[in-house]
């Protein structure tokens, strides 16, 4: 294992200090217990949103805090979900009176410590709600997920449901916009290699010289078949196809199409497949109208690509057009 | 060797028409022959940038056309320079009829073909700077370039010439102020990996299991030496001191601190060499004042990090600050 670490325990300290030294004018790391919040703070009379869950998938969540976006973000250790008390303090970090509304990726681990912290809050007179992201197609139930786990949409709702919270809306109303884009949002990924985890020192999982994983989920979980070494249309056919099946799209709709990079592929490549997947909508007379590719929820140094397909209508397209000024993602501010 | 990709050979073609759907807001792609310029064309009245070279540095140099930045940018087959044609017809793109300034790296084949290209675009009447960015401290001359390589200071440049052009400066001024940068910024990076051409099919160059070479070039050129695997805090220094010290930065001074992958590095490494470098400067009595942390100028998949520190002043930092519209880079637009 080679990696630009020190000790493999220090990992996501080391770098969340890091990442709270470089952007000092956007966010404020909190160091015992972990969370990073916005630099100024709470805003009054707004619902707060917070999201976490475990390191290794940056920027996810830390670089999505800002404004129009989250208010902060629990990084737990690497590829394990944060315990309730960073929840709960990043919780009451981001409350300005208005509420606040935790996002959560489906898996175990996640669902049970945020909602540990939603009733320890709601013991200290914060209302909290809660969403949970489900968006991967892949395969139902998982290595650390009942149902379906939480992948690309997760960086959707943050922003829409933050654009919707920027404006004033109320918990009730914001936490509606995040429920209609996680039931209008679907993922799959592909890897085309493992990552190694720091503390593990070794791979995660195996994969042949020419094997690419299939619906590969965001910790290495298996997904729906190996198959050989194929060329990127085919791979994003094959990601594509059950996507478009699973939210039964018709022609003269209009989506948002998001093509991420598990943190290993150069940018090069996910244009290759988001050239392809632009065709393939437009043959079947959807109109791609939105559109983000770079490496948004990442798996380590991972290579491989996912691809996000969101159902748009007017209010979801207005909301994610709304400015927003956090370290990954910065449009208008 | 396992990519996203189709035919090796349609790896830019392919990938810059999927930037271009991607982007329409932002960017062209004109196809035959390539480049990509501000989705508006030039603007009048106002001194037109042109960058480019060979691709595979992405989003470098396409992900930086748009306000406030380039105004074109020419990519070449991988890891080669693009002919004099497309330079010359993005210069033609470029030009609101106040001149047109080429930001190059110094690497031999973009030196030739951006001069002949000057040349040409002269003979149609267009007036044209250029400046040689040669900011890479690891070697003198290297296997592509006599004097030093062009690296991570070009994105600098790029920026602060684009907001100088932006504001309204003349052909002359824009030109001293990508001089003042260029005569200001120092890099050196590491590779912990390789990458893989997609026409050569195997990795440019062997590294051991346990080794680190000093001093890589953005093409995989040889740096100053191979060690064995050490802590991010000695890799930093080892990368950080030869800067430092070609800079001769004296205490009191400000600068502009930038951490750079390679493209297969993950973000939360990258921070962790930020955190250093930062601790770094401070005991120097050197004020990190501005910063930049990801992947902003690549070698395809290689692990690795750059460092590149720029001396600041005021006309620097405001026009450092100003607001940029572009796919790769975005504040205030």
């Amino acid at each position: 294992m080679k990696k630009l670490i020190n000790d493999p325990g220090d990992v996501v300290t080391e770098s969340v200090r890091g990442f709270g030294l470089a952007h000092p004018e956007t966010v404020r790391v909190n160091e015992d217990p972990l969370f990073v919040c916005r630099a100024g703070g709470a805003v009054a009379g707004k619902v707060g949103l917070v999201s976490g869950g475990g390191s290794g998938h940056e920027p996810l969540h830390a670089g999505y805090v800002g404004q129009g976006m989250l208010d902060a973000a629990v990084p737990g250790a690497m590829f394990t979900s944060p315990t309730p008390e960073p929840v709960l303090e990043a919780t009451k970090a981001a409350d300005g009176g208005a509420g606040v509304l935790h996002i959560v990726k489906n898996y175990t681990g996640d669902v049970l410590n945020f909602e540990t912290a939603a009733e320890l809050a709601e013991a200290e007179d914060i209302t909290v709600r809660s969403v949970v992201v489900a968006d991967d197609v892949a395969v139902e139930d998982s290595l650390y997920t009942a149902g379906r786990r939480g992948v690309g949409g997760t960086v959707l709702v943050e922003k829409i449901a933050g654009a919707a919270a920027e404006r004033g809306e109320d918990l009730e109303s914001v936490a509606t916009i995040a429920e209609q884009v996680i039931e209008n949002v679907r993922s799959m990924g592909a890897a085309l290699s493992s990552c190694t985890v720091p503390h593990a020192g070794q791979p995660t999982f195996d994969l042949g010289e020419n094997e690419i994983e299939i619906g590969i989920g965001i910790h290495g979980e298996p997904g729906r078949e190996r198959i050989p070494a194929a060329p990127a249309d085919e791979i994003t056919d094959r990601l594509l196809n059950p996507v478009l099946e699973d939210l039964s799209l018709s022609s003269g709709e209009k989506v948002l199409l998001f093509v991420n990079g598990m943190g290993g592929t150069p940018l090069s490549e996910l244009y290759i497949v988001y050239g392809h997947a632009h065709d393939v909508l437009a043959a079947r007379g959807v109109e791609v109208s939105r559109s983000l590719v770079g490496n948004y929820i990442t798996s380590l140094e991972m290579q491989g690509a996912s691809i996000t397909v969101l159902r748009l209508d007017e209010t979801l397209t207005e909301l994610w057009d709304a400015p927003v000024g956090t370290v990954a993602l910065r449009r208008g501010l």
